[in-house]
């Protein structure tokens, strides 16, 4: 699981602080993840093989998150890509985008499939044999959606010395991976549990920006194993969070707390702040694996 | 009459490769021409004061000239901005930036005024005491205008020791630089020209682009100060320029020849070549004073 920050401030792009945008490479999948302006230029800097995504995911239809999309779209075209798109976000995403194409008469070869979201319940929008990606219902001034990545339970791993010690023919092999008992050679059942191993714990990603402290996420996201999530501003600044409907950095930490995150990453940043290591501060009073996002970093777990 | 080039690179923006948007300075306005993806940012690096931009001219809606708008539009609300922003572009235009700043429920509290341009002859979209602000009808795969901005003729120049010497009375040199014959303290009528010189030359400024070779524009813009005239291919893809309607280095000379310019700017290069210098010199065999665009470049006449 490897995580590209293409931006992580907030409102404004300015030269130096890009608007929202990140990569999550899981399962063979590039995701894209909201699409502020400059989306695409970022993907370039960063050498992100960007032909490679397939799925982009829109949290909600504020500009930060989204201005970048249409010329992302746009761009797609003119490099003469032929794969299917799918775009996930909010009601009213298709109009926008199409309206613009239709503007410049820049209809897309390729085809570009909308799947807008209305419903404030969370629920799966995406499913292969390897990962599930969920809604996770925010509470913004707009609609908006968080999204939860999660890896499906691998297959156990063959205990190799134990199966052939156990005369298991290699032919049953798959079957143990699976985790169905078998006859060995002597017509003996053989308990799955003796010869293999519980496979990799399944790693997941929640992605919650933009959102007033909402707790009520925290089920859905329990045991997660990295949580991003917003912390436009600190503590000294509740007041405004409260009013725009943003978090601070401590309550991004307290809900990474209840919901028993491995690690959590702040972003989101409010321009106002000079020293984002007052974010981490903040944070670790609550919360002890405390990352802070910036644009470019990269994270793998 | 000062030009700041923000982005000259036609198609995708690249790292180093902005598209269309420049700044005129003319007569204390400061007009934004285009706006494709990233304008903001560009005019933050270049330090380009853009709240005193209160005119914004859009050619044509493909996404290099026109996809950044939206973006500016919602800065300026969060920078809370007041004064009244004029935007001028093709029909459809309003449609697309209000849809986007309904989606985001994020209306602007200033006075957002979108003249949608629909014709095709060319006509003054904008006028004020000291300039005129013209549609040039141009060429392209979509409805596209370039604009011609034009300085009005100013008031005749006081020459001061020659009125003093015809024994003009102070109270008259007003009226002798709106070109009045006047009368001196003896009751003798002077001739004007007598005792006034020419005003300096009004000055002009004609953005050309996106278009194929056009020559019906040269008579509009006979003996215009500068031109900048796009240039997206070589005469070796001429080809190229034809079937999407663009024009080539020596295609833009020969329309800066045809209208007597004073200087030619080339711009709105593809991306496939290396060596921009290729377009001076392809341009030079028409016209010899021709300047080769490039995203900061800043230019004073």
């Amino acid at each position: 699981m490897k995580l590209t920050i293409l931006g992580c401030h907030s409102a404004t792009p300015r030269t130096s602080a890009h608007p929202t945008a990140q990569v999550l490479e899981m399962k063979g999948h590039l995701f894209l993840i909201d699409c502020g302006e400059g989306t695409q230029v970022q993907l370039r800097r960063y050498k992100v093989k960007f032909s490679r995504i397939k799925h982009i995911f829109i949290s909600h239809l504020h500009g930060d998150h989204f201005f970048g999309l249409v010329g992302l779209v746009s761009t797609f075209r003119l490099l003469g890509r032929e794969a299917d798109l799918h775009i996930y976000g909010p009601k009213g995403i298709k109009e926008a985008i199409v309206l613009q194409l239709k503007l410049g008469k820049s209809w897309t070869d390729y085809n570009l499939i909308f799947h807008e979201l209305e419903s404030k319940s969370a629920h799966v929008i995406f499913e292969d044999e390897s990962l599930t990606v969920s809604t996770i219902p925010l509470d913004h001034r707009i609609y908006t959606n968080g999204f939860l990545f999660r890896e499906k339970p691998g297959e156990r791993k063959l205990n190799l010395d134990a199966a052939v010690k156990a005369k298991i023919d290699t032919s049953y092999f798959s079957k143990l991976k699976q985790g169905f008992d078998v006859e060995n050679r002597k017509g003996e059942m053989i308990d799955n549990k003796l010869v293999t191993l519980n496979p990799d714990p399944p790693k997941s990603y929640a992605f919650c920006s933009d959102t007033s402290y909402y707790p009520e996420m925290a089920a859905q996201i329990q045991d997660v194993t990295v949580l991003y999530h917003e912390s436009t501003f600190l503590e000294s600044h509740q007041h405004l969070a409260e009013a725009t409907k943003h978090s601070t950095a401590r309550e991004a930490a307290l809900i990474a707390n209840k919901a028993s995150a491995g690690t959590l990453i702040l972003g989101h940043y409010s321009g106002r702040y000079k020293d984002l290591e007052e974010f981490r501060k903040e944070a670790m009073e609550v919360f002890d694996r405390v990352e802070l996002a910036e644009d470019g970093k990269v994270y793998e777990w």
